[in-house]
């Protein structure tokens, strides 16, 4: 079954803008800068960032912030009609969270070659054997998405090498 | 990279017994009896059990509660050398927690032809392309396991046939 987005150009970018905010609160906390909003009727309903570290959490990404508090919002656990936005490519995890809340659309910013289960190493969010689907679109902002990640990981690297550097 | 058990069969059915023990903690509040435990160094650090409708949380599933009570245990995000026991084979967002959190074995009872992405639909905890895969196992008390969801569906539609029944 062939799904369509509902949204404009704009208003991907719009929300990919304020998922892009998330990931800066992230970026803040010396996190791996990624961010995620969850819409619906044209209101974000739900907004989360990275806190792994902070948290020390394996689960805590972005997305999974995101469809709690758009549960919480709504008082239930079915996302129909909702849209997901997030900064990079989903994980198999959130992939998988955004077929449980059967979020209807999923739009992403930067391409994830190593891990993106949402097109790249495998699309579980179109695959017809789960009891729901979603229709994906990767790209949006991708530049902006993907330039916070080679910053932070490029300061990181450049930490690391100063501090080796004081070590000698 | 071929990985191993480092249980042995006893060992394996006293853990799956505690996941047994989660899942009828679910069945209690109506919730599909679905339960899970973590092991590490042959105790349990986290504990869970299903409930999606009492929380109307899409992911309050029972390995999602087990890895985040476990990551608290041990005050990281990394499960390694943890092993993971849930009574049906998991879905792809709590196979996804299991990688994110390294989780280094993974035993389930019951096999979900409908979802279970542990082998049944496709493997993703033993997919190279990731940055982590695990041993995993299926079949451990798989009758018990599998006998828990069967009665818990088949009370189910009794009473859906009861209410229409009163409802004439």
């Amino acid at each position: 079954m062939e799904k369509t987005s509902t949204l404009t150009a704009e208003e991907k970018a719009f929300f990919m803008e304020e998922a892009i905010k998330e990931a800066r609160k992230a970026e803040g906390l010396a996190e791996v800068p990624i961010g995620a909003v969850v819409v619906l009727d044209g209101k974000i309903i739900g907004r989360g960032h990275n806190l792994r570290e902070t948290q020390q959490q394996a689960a805590a990404h972005a997305e999974m912030f995101a469809i709690e508090e758009a549960c919480r919002t709504v008082g239930s656990w079915r996302l129909e009609q909702a849209q997901l936005f997030v900064t990079l490519e989903p994980c198999p995890m959130c992939s998988g969270a955004m077929l449980l809340a059967r979020v209807e659309e999923v739009y992403f910013g930067a391409y994830d070659p190593k891990g993106g289960t949402a097109g790249t190493l495998m699309n579980l969010l179109e695959d017809e054997r789960f009891n729901h689907w979603s229709y994906v679109e990767g790209g949006i902002l991708e530049e902006a998405c993907g330039q916070l990640l080679t910053d932070f990981f490029r300061a990181l690297r450049e930490k690391k090498k100063q501090k080796k550097a004081g070590n000698l």
